[in-house]
């Protein structure tokens, strides 16, 4: 099990309006709870000390940057003890974006993202489908996106 | 095909500065880029107009926040006419991140993060098998997760 | 057992040329094949009537007339002696081109041509899964064509 | 994304003529479309040049030459890499008359025409079978097409 | 578990000889076991008393006869409990030559046999299909069945 | 297709009731179909010539023998190719009574008969799985055969 | 989680004594443990108070009780919200040992003993087949169990 | 077939009690059965002869000793006659619990118990994947176990 990170709840406020807008100065949170900027400068210092904050980043729009397809697929190996060989062959590829070890029959499960149908079937074809231990792939294309949000603290 | 943003080099750099973290100084990106602090806000609101940029958000760490499990889940519906009702319902669960309308032959494939196994017992028999619409389901654990990243620009 | 429409070699040799070029003149095919024009006349004339010949048509290219997505969608009914009513309401959809009844488990099984991605994914959700007796599908997207021709006469 | 031809209406109506009809005279649709039989002319030559008419050809019924097997072939192979490989000794085959590659599990997916039961018996155990890559192969005999037709331009 | 019939050694051999060509006459056989003719009657009668000998007949050529199919077909109802009201249904129709119920899957598992393709797809449209009971069906088609014998006494 | 022997009435007249009992004296069927005896001789040698009757042979009672256990095996094989040599193999075992090659996704299917279900798995794992070819099998124990009978003639 | 219950080395030699044999006198553990029999004593009623042990039994041969038949069936449901009516109807029946909720595609998944392959045939089709909510079940019936052990403390 | 014990009326109620709980004296039987203490003794002694009692063993409760995860794991082989030398790796592995030889299409199907998904994953990973003959695993992790009991005598 995991570490819980015994937040109060000042903590899980401070954490849920910078998960919304990780770019809001201190001072306009301390106000709104009722806190000093230093408690707010404290706590988010605390959180990033202890694991809890990894970082802040842009959230970009893929279909804006051209990525129209987005997909998982199900690869099925030669041999379940080549996984972590053809892992490292997978996260050479920019296009690979996620990579699961799951509970279900592919020996790995992975997320996908190109520019377009075109382009995925170059990245089966010529590289994916190019890895020595790739038996057969299985792939989902993902044709809606209706739900996509993070974890509550 | 989405319209593409039409991003120069510089928009780009910008970009994958702000991806790696949101909260650099304008000024310090104006520097490493040799233009004017004024020339990277007006790039970035440019893209905040063009939707290329979404946003910016912490990045948190959800095992630290208690959860332990990491699931997909293949929904089979009783009728291929439910969906829109089945995610409604779907969409009111806060375990449920995700949500996917893919080529498969599930009718519905969800990411779903919950505190431990007996969380993911009582969500699947106490919430998503609850709802009327829902035939079956097929879950997959994640076990581990090597690769988690996001496109490039 | 269909009743073999008993072509002779000048027939086949016929049709081979037409099949490859439907437009090309009676007198270039006598010339070439040593015969009469009216010979050649008579002969495909025979074929129309017996129906081995069922028409001309120019062969256009899908993706130039902006068809990028060509699929295959096995489509599962909540119960197998809906299938004439099914079918009916899909042939009401222009982009179900083709559909067969096959000896695999798919109740029905066709091919579809869509312009996108996004229209794809519209006309699964909003006509296909819309049809009452439909349980659920699976989409096979066709990412390359590498062989498409006819029977040999 | 494919480029699309930009026809206009009158580009559509004479393919939608020649697509019923390839032989039909061009004076016949210059007085139909009222418009010259020069404009005619000029536009499928210019649908020609632009790819969107690939040519003409007779369309013969499969039944009259004897093909009474239609079947589509879902080919496993034993490693994903020889599907180049596997795809060349398919195409020497008369009787594979498409081929797809699909983001489903089979590695190839091919049509195939064979005048009896018996013929395709051979050729799946005397052809597909030898081929050194195959792993397996699941075969969907198609015992009705009620939908056959082309996309509208 | 079945009571055994406790059949000797000389019960075997006869057991043996009718099971190639049940006409032979008994004093043929009595010869060839050095018994007398009325045991192998005494015997032969005892055999049919106790059930191990059901009767005799002819071994006809299904394919002499015109059949040309012979097929598995597994059939999945709508509820596993309206087994036996399908099965009664399915015994009505005359190509249903055997009937299984298997720890696999299919609520039910027959071998069928029909003159033609054509008329198969008959059977499964017109017929097995209509059963109410009937969601989809799987059709294993025979294409060769190069082992067919009885056990061994 | 395979010639049909062109039977009359008379012919199967004679074929229905020799198949339900195969040594009833050819007097007896003259004198139920009105023909002499002779008749009756003349159609069942043809009919033997033409290869519609195979033979006579006792039908015996399986379970009355001791063979409890009847179950259908799908062998999938490691290459497609050694559909041949697996066969001969399968042959040499006595409690395999049937083998098919189908268009399903089993590269052989076969249908096995054992005294119990211990022997069942001595000839799985000791016989079946020691095939050098074979990858895995899946057996579907028959618990029920309500339906056993023969075609038409 | 479940709250470890904080076993020392002692108490899992006692442990380990006890699960091979349940009812080896208090003294003869004190000896070999050097330790007095009230200790031993003292520390087997913790263990029963903290639930680790819960009570001793006799662990008899099911084969020699004449069940010859084990074996896991995978059940499907109409409705996953039926989950918890099928269950009750299933701890009825004597035959069902073992009961699981798992993250497989089955509903409810089962271990089943019977004394033969008869009545395993009449458990499904007259008890549990007969249950309203079931609409088919798969079984897998285990033909060796060569590995059959509790954990480790 | 086994030999069934031949349990009278008594065995069946003194094993009964002995299944309830293990430790129960004599005595206490003797007097409940209206029997003597040495009779009691007497049948108990040829129940372990004939090798229906196997033992007795105090019954822990794995949720307790910290083991939070049970699953199920079908595990595919590259070859079916590797089955003896996997399985001998297999017991090899504490977290294996129990290992069946089944009819269902799995090589292996095994029970394993593990403290934690994280422990399940590296026994996953780093123990049976890294058996050589291992193709590929699926797991069904138990999320409920609501009925767990023996068979009665």
């Amino acid at each position: 099990m995991s570490l819980n990170a015994n937040l109060d709840e000042l903590d899980k406020k401070i954490l849920n309006a910078l998960m919304v807008n990780a770019r809001v100065p201190y001072a306009e949170l301390a106000k709104k709870f009722n806190v000093s900027a230093g408690t707010i400068h404290v706590r988010v210092e605390k959180m990033k000390t202890t694991g809890v904050i990894l970082g802040t980043k842009v959230e970009v729009c893929p279909k804006k940057l051209g990525y129209d397809v987005c997909c998982f697929i199900g690869i099925n190996l030669k041999s379940a003890k080549d996984y972590p060989s053809a892992l490292v062959q997978l996260k050479a590829l920019d296009e690979v974006v996620e990579a699961y070890y799951t509970t279900g029959n592919y020996n790995i499960f992975v997320k996908l993202m190109t520019r377009s149908i075109d382009e995925l079937q170059k990245v089966l074809i010529d590289k994916i489908q190019q890895i020595e231990e790739v038996q057969s792939t299985e792939t989902l294309i993902s044709l809606q996106n209706p739900i996509s949000r993070g974890v509550h603290p």
